[in-house]
């Protein structure tokens, strides 16, 4: 049974911020097994990342043997049956489509001093992509991670997937290829990340590794950061639907549904101003969780983390919206519209009754990974500018200087920088 | 003395490869003290940050005493020269007139199926500001960090500053008061970083912690990280200048100067086309360090980080600008725009022999919080960016859902998320 709330319940506050608060994650402090990693791999290198490799992962694999070569990378994907293939590029091609926008401007003025003031973007030059191997291989991932960085410019793009028992998803290695990917460690976990961040003999090191992963790898991405640059720290999934009274209850279940069935602490929270459709949407979920092949899963998350919110209003609908800074957030009414601007912190919203949140995963063109954890209240999803940086340029003239000289020396004065403000009044001619 | 190096020596390659990964920074390894200043801040809150405040600090703070008043802030602002609040009123106006031109533009369109995709920018809530205590308390940093967040649009600004013994830096007051910042705290250190992530009873929680710290403040933050958000972790400043005959040898020794007087690790490196000028900016940072008031930790900085490497040409200095990364690096030739292109990794590029980093730190408009120790080739100097982030919008019409279902449903079956599947077919009326 998910948790049932109501606004006008007077102790609505408190089990609201109970939902809000609760751990959805076992934490597993790790940090002195993943520095323990991080440390072997960067004194034995490859030898390091065989050895943890078949240790963890069963992997057999020998330091000439990580890299998979490209016949085997063509052998795979050409195991994938050709619709999937298909979708896969559709899915690349919208993917790609959509992240062409994100791209920056460069802006370069010239102020009324004489200053010259700019921002400059340029792409990282070597990108790492975690790829998770066995249950949550998701081809989806390999391009949302991989589109974003090729249209940033990004020219050499390292993916480590790892293959436990030695096996690989041929859709992973299809998925890759289709995004152009040629270079793919079979490594995993924190030896993976380790070898990204700080390079071996046979794994040239990168400038910034994405993609998520398991306790170990989140833990090494957190330890390597300033090595490297990273993305988020990825938590379970979760999504937030706002309906009212237009909303159609078969669809608002399965959506719940498709959030809960990610599993290991997925979230799936309905808010609504309509008590019937509350009441529907739970009759609904229980119906289509029997149908579904593996319900387990989901009706285990849906019980556990699942929960339906009745509210007054719709501006209490995005005021509760703004608190969880969900993931995700369906708007399933007539008018999106009309909350858009009101929720403020969100990873991505989906717009109407004909906008189920997995269409976003896929084919939408919009980027799957997203801040979880409430982390939309600081962080926004994957995207070009993740795999770029900005160079300031200022440009003073001979009278911009001078013009800037007294404001400037009398700070580093305050500040007890001396050479600072010397540096200025040398070249001012006097 | 500085490393002398040429790139025409047969062991150049190595000896610059050493220079590359010479460690400037003592690596303390704090992670459990912190871990449990962490731990004790969330159980016990107020009396936690007292407590801890006054041992390291000697602070002589209660759980009720650790929030400036309007009056202490105004009292110590008034202390102030006027010409010094004159220049950070500069300084500020300024910073704000260029970040202005930083905050990004929202986009929202339609695609030729009908879908509709968007990106669309928000400020963050509430940010915490931490400003260092003692030696490094800087009046520049707390307007670096604030005026971008003001840019942003964020409604709360929270700022911490350590007081050793009691004492506070009023010029730093002073700039806070300038930047609009009403709530300040003095506290510091790992305990600081905790109550702005977690909140105590006297300090609401924030989103995100910016600024610069010592060894606790920075290992506090990468603790914190997904908790709320964070900037980078500073290390120590660095410069590079290249430089031809056209350079002024006394202009380039003041800049090499400038930054080595920051001490605590940071690097001036010179890369010249020229050895005649090598020479006379070896000769001139000799003479100048003997003119300045304060030349111990200046030259105790070039002698053992300082470096002047002559190349054969233009060409050759930007290859080695882009293997440094630097965080500042000027460009001390005539005509600067020929070499800006080519390099790719900076945090700031100042053009031309009129402007000195210096000016860059207070008053030219850019950001002087940038990437240190190589991050340049992944990470940006702070911005409006950093206060913001981004919700992606998606939204499907009926018609647009039924052409992109197919694809969609069919990675759902191959990534065994049948329920992802369903959302989208239950849509679908046939």
């Amino acid at each position: 049974m998910p948790l049932r709330l109501d606004s006008a319940q007077a102790d609505f506050e408190l089990r609201f911020s109970q939902l809000l608060a609760g751990k959805r994650e076992a934490s597993q402090d790790v940090n002195d097994t993943v520095a323990g990693i991080i440390a072997d791999v960067r004194a034995r290198g490859d030898l390091a990342v065989a050895e943890l490799t078949n240790r963890f992962d069963k992997a057999g694999v020998t330091p000439t043997t990580l890299t998979f070569s490209p016949d085997e990378i063509a052998a795979a994907a050409a195991q994938v049956p050709a619709n999937v293939r298909a979708a896969l590029q559709t899915a690349h091609d919208r993917i790609k489509a959509h992240h062409e926008k994100q791209k920056p401007q460069d802006s370069v003025y010239t102020d009324d001093l004489g200053v010259t003031l700019g921002s400059r973007w340029t792409p990282v030059d070597a990108v790492g992509i975690y790829v998770p191997g066995g249950l949550a291989s998701y081809p989806s991932s390999v391009l949302m991670n991989a589109v974003p960085a090729h249209v940033a410019g990004v020219k050499r793009i390292a993916m480590v997937v790892p293959t436990p028992n030695g096996e690989i998803n041929p859709t992973v290695l299809a998925a890759a290829q289709i995004a152009g990917i040629t270079e793919i460690y079979r490594i995993g976990g924190a030896q993976a990340v380790a070898a990204l961040a700080y390079g071996t003999d046979s794994i040239a090191r990168v400038d910034k590794v994405t993609g998520p992963g398991n306790a170990y790898v989140a833990t090494a991405k957190r330890q390597v950061f300033g090595q490297v640059g990273i993305d988020m720290i990825a938590g379970p999934s979760e999504v937030l639907v706002i309906a009212d009274s237009s909303a159609n209850p078969a669809w608002v279940a399965a959506d719940l549904i498709a959030q809960a069935e990610h599993g290991a602490g997925a979230q799936s929270i309905l808010v609504t101003t309509d008590p019937r459709l509350a009441d529907a949407v739970e009759r609904e979920v229980d119906r289509q969780l029997s149908l579904l092949p593996k319900q387990a899963l989901a009706r285990d998350g849906w019980d556990e983390f699942g929960a339906i919110i009745t509210v007054a209003s719709l501006d209490e609908a995005t005021e509760l919206a703004n608190r969880i800074a969900s993931e995700h957030v369906e708007i399933a009414t007539d008018d999106p519209q009309a909350l858009v601007s009101k929720i403020r912190h969100a990873g991505a919203i989906f717009l109407g009754h004909h906008t189920p949140e997995a269409i976003g995963d896929y084919v939408g063109g919009s980027n799957h990974v997203l801040p979880t954890a409430r982390s939309a209240r600081f962080a926004s999803g994957l995207g070009v500018l993740d795999f770029m940086k900005r160079t300031s340029l200022l440009g003073c003239t001979p009278s911009a200087l001078a013009a800037l000289a007294e404001p400037a020396v009398t700070i580093a004065g305050v500040e007890d920088l001396d050479g600072h403000g010397r540096s200025i009044s040398i070249r001012l001619n006097r």
